[in-house]
């Protein structure tokens, strides 16, 4: 079986590729959109993508994608803690210059202005670049924010563990595929996500979208907007409903029918937790 | 009078800063969060930042950073419509390689593939950069995509003209300030940005907020919900109210308040359209 995910080895996707399909053979692509083509062209069995942080919110390209471009759907969420180190090749070495992602370099200001308040910042694509990028430059005095398993991956040491500002960091990602898996994970909540276009202006539509849900007493997780890419002022929305009472979701779809508001589903998932 | 806004001279948010404020001292900032600074730290009068584009969607870095950090509010809010150029320094040149922000590139993919199909592609930080860099080349076989205040700033040519794909491309700027200040712009609409806080959790409390406002029959121009990056899960909203009944919308507010839904104000202005 074959899993794509977003790489390279040692980013956060990857992790979560190791725990939901620890068997399988997992191939990295570069970014979110080669992930769900890999999956759409058939070169994988289910494809693995950020959807949501905590702290950064939605991953638009994700969401766009998965709503103007394909009838893939969600088979499984799962959420994982986000927690950046500070990796370097040996412990013994000066931090002349510290390489990551904006938002793992954000996540860690207060603890690089404290520990090492003269390093240079270097931006790169994604924390995994920046962990591989310094274990190819062993003799350079840099060090890379990223997580525990890129540590693993590139044989770096973890010179400061746990550097993130904020403990409640946490990221949803999707598995995408058609056929049903039974992952070895605990497993939380189950969900539904849509994407509704709304007949008309709100707040009107919304109004009697929400009333749908809220009459039911059926939780929403999540509402976002997202532009249609039409006009300004015209957007789609993403509704992630508790899905729990599975017949009551049932009704509440039907009715969002019969109210003229078309929705697709997005997926139809089990929440698990790492 | 002194007036900052997102630079490098010849950008989208250049250009309104000189129609809005034609006779102001203009000081480019290098990044929004710098532009927003200027202002808090009393080096300009007035600040212009983008906000929203009817394909990408909101500009985080603003939204974000407006409820978190500050309690500065819009005064004005601009809309522009967005046409990007194929920029070059002559005519009779061939194109080898061509500069762009990632949206623009993104939006010139058609034309780009019909026009020059074998012309390599270089990702820059804003359009203006690129059109900057390639004026700095003139002897290189370079392009780069941008509006057409890059083109008069750098003295560039226009080699292919409005070639985004979709025309319904628009941003809406706003001026952060204090001070009213009368625009010779056409004047459309007037708004309220709220950003609300709910008590509690979905669906109930939106559904409440939303009340207040739909059987007033007061249009929402806009929802979205951002991560109030304390849990994942735990969203404010923004909300774009017309606010040209202000009577009612000071009792929709009021009644929010009594609903126990706190909310600031991010702005109440008028629009104008370039």
């Amino acid at each position: 079986m074959k899993v794509g995910y977003l790489g390279p080895s040692g980013s956060f996707t990857h992790n979560v590729a190791v725990k939901a399909f620890p068997k399988a053979d997992r191939i990295p692509f570069a970014n979110i959109t080669e992930v769900i083509k890999s999956y759409e062209e058939g070169l994988v069995d289910y494809a693995i993508i950020p959807v949501e942080n905590s702290i950064e919110g939605s991953v638009h390209e994700t969401l766009d994608y998965l709503f103007h471009q394909t009838d893939i759907s969600a088979i499984a969420e799962v959420i994982q803690p986000i927690k950046q180190q500070l990796l370097a090749t040996a412990q013994d070495k000066p931090v002349g210059k510290i390489f990551s992602h904006p938002q793992a370099i954000a996540q860690g200001k207060k603890y690089i202005k404290s520990h090492y308040p003269h390093a240079q910042i270097e931006v790169t694509a994604s924390t995994a670049y920046a962990a591989r990028f310094i274990a190819e430059h062993p003799d350079k005095p840099y060090a890379a924010i990223a997580p525990v398993a890129a540590a693993k991956e590139y044989d770096l040491e973890i010179i400061g563990k746990d550097i993130q500002e904020i403990d409640e960091n946490y990221t949803r990602f999707w598995v995408l595929g058609h056929e049903p898996y039974v992952f070895d994970l605990i497993k939380d909540t189950q969900k539904i996500s849509l994407a509704l276009t709304l007949p008309d202006n709100l707040p009107g539509a919304l109004y009697k979208a929400l009333s749908v849900f809220a009459w039911r007493g059926l939780d929403l997780t999540k509402i976002e907007s997202r532009p249609l890419k039409t006009a300004l002022g015209e957007y789609f929305f993403i509704v992630d409903v508790d899905n729990s009472n599975h017949d009551l979701v049932t009704f509440a779809l039907e009715e969002l029918r019969v109210l003229g508001i078309t929705y697709n589903v997005m997926g139809m998932y089990d929440v698990y937790c790492l």
